[in-house]
């Protein structure tokens, strides 16, 4: 497995997970994540994957989650890494943080708004996340375990601004797979269905060692 | 990247995890297991990387977490993954998991006590893990950011039982280091210190695909 140190170490990473049943207002039970909280702990996961190194935030990665859960308009929170601090890595401490989110009132569809440096939050769902990326130029990929492969040989050209697409434990919708399919390529870490926050675990590893992907 | 569907697809994951300042007896405050509880969360997410995919239980996968702090001898905790049932993969769930264990008293060094099936206890430190892992010829890696990496072009040997020994959120001890560094071979999974879930996740990864290994 040859690797190459080229652009693909600047690249900026972007992460956008889907919680189906995750609230998007009201309450977080920061005492049952994963059961009466709509499985919130499997994007709290995803942020400390997404953000975190064993000591350090990576300046260089962000992740949107889409709530779309509970009564009422679907809510999306980002953390970009750039500019975050005062988080800490553990589900409850982060679910601490989105749920304070959680009281603001939601903003509406596309405005974001900050309320923490690096901690914004919007109104929309993955369709505006996708409109979104594709006005900033940012290559777009959907994982997919039935997909090829995302690494490869041969690396034709390396964007400087990628953004990959997950769900969380539910497969993405018919609808969902539709906005993404239009935008997207889909790419696969393997036959195996990985949990999410390993997956983007994985991709920061290949794109930390400059492995050759597949675009 | 050449990748090799061959023996690598049915080998034996063992993870050896040291928790510093985890405690290995009595009570883990559940709503606070990053900070008053030894960053035990660390631990829990090692677990899940370990043993969970999206969706079920990894059976060729299993970890063992060294709990070396608070007051008392050490213990030593095992999840199988081949016969363990009825956990779930959030850190609270799993917490509540150990938090049980500790209130066992603690067997002798190297007896191995079996509380359900697939969770068992032991006395025992590294150097017990390392001596048991010797005896049953397991092929032993410290992962270590500064040594060569682990995958390769060359694969010349795939061993079928390997252990992969990790740190928590601080560095192995001298002590540590000293038992490691006469039993195993150090290598990388890339220069950033990543977490140690994250790590684990990697190698199931490069295992699952049947990346060559540098052995």
């Amino acid at each position: 497995m040859s690797t190459c140190r080229c652009e693909g170490d600047d690249l900026t990473r972007r992460f956008a997970i889907v919680g189906h049943r995750a609230p998007s207002r009201g309450k977080i039970n920061l005492n049952d994540l994963a059961g009466g909280s709509g499985r919130i702990d499997v994007l709290m996961r995803a942020i400390n994957a997404a953000l975190f190194l064993s000591h350090g935030i990576r300046k260089d990665s962000e992740i949107t989650l889409h709530l779309m859960g509970g009564e009422g308009r679907p809510r999306r929170i980002n953390f970009d890494g750039s500019v975050l601090w005062g988080v800490h890595p553990d589900e409850r401490a982060l679910a601490g943080q989105v749920s304070k989110v959680l009281q603001e009132p939601l903003p509406a569809v596309g405005q974001w708004f900050e309320l923490h440096p690096g901690l914004s939050h919007s109104g929309g769902d993955l369709q505006t996340t996708i409109d979104e990326w594709k006005k900033s130029e940012i290559t777009m990929i959907k994982l997919d375990s039935d997909a090829p492969m995302l690494w490869s040989d041969n690396n034709e050209s390396i964007p400087s601004d990628i953004g990959f697409f997950l769900s969380d434990d539910r497969p993405f919708t018919d609808s969902e797979l539709s906005s993404l399919d239009e935008s997207c390529i889909s790419r696969s870490l393997g036959e195996n269905w990985i949990q999410g926050h390993i997956a983007i675990g994985i991709v920061h590893h290949q794109l930390d060692n400059g492995f050759p992907l597949n675009l």
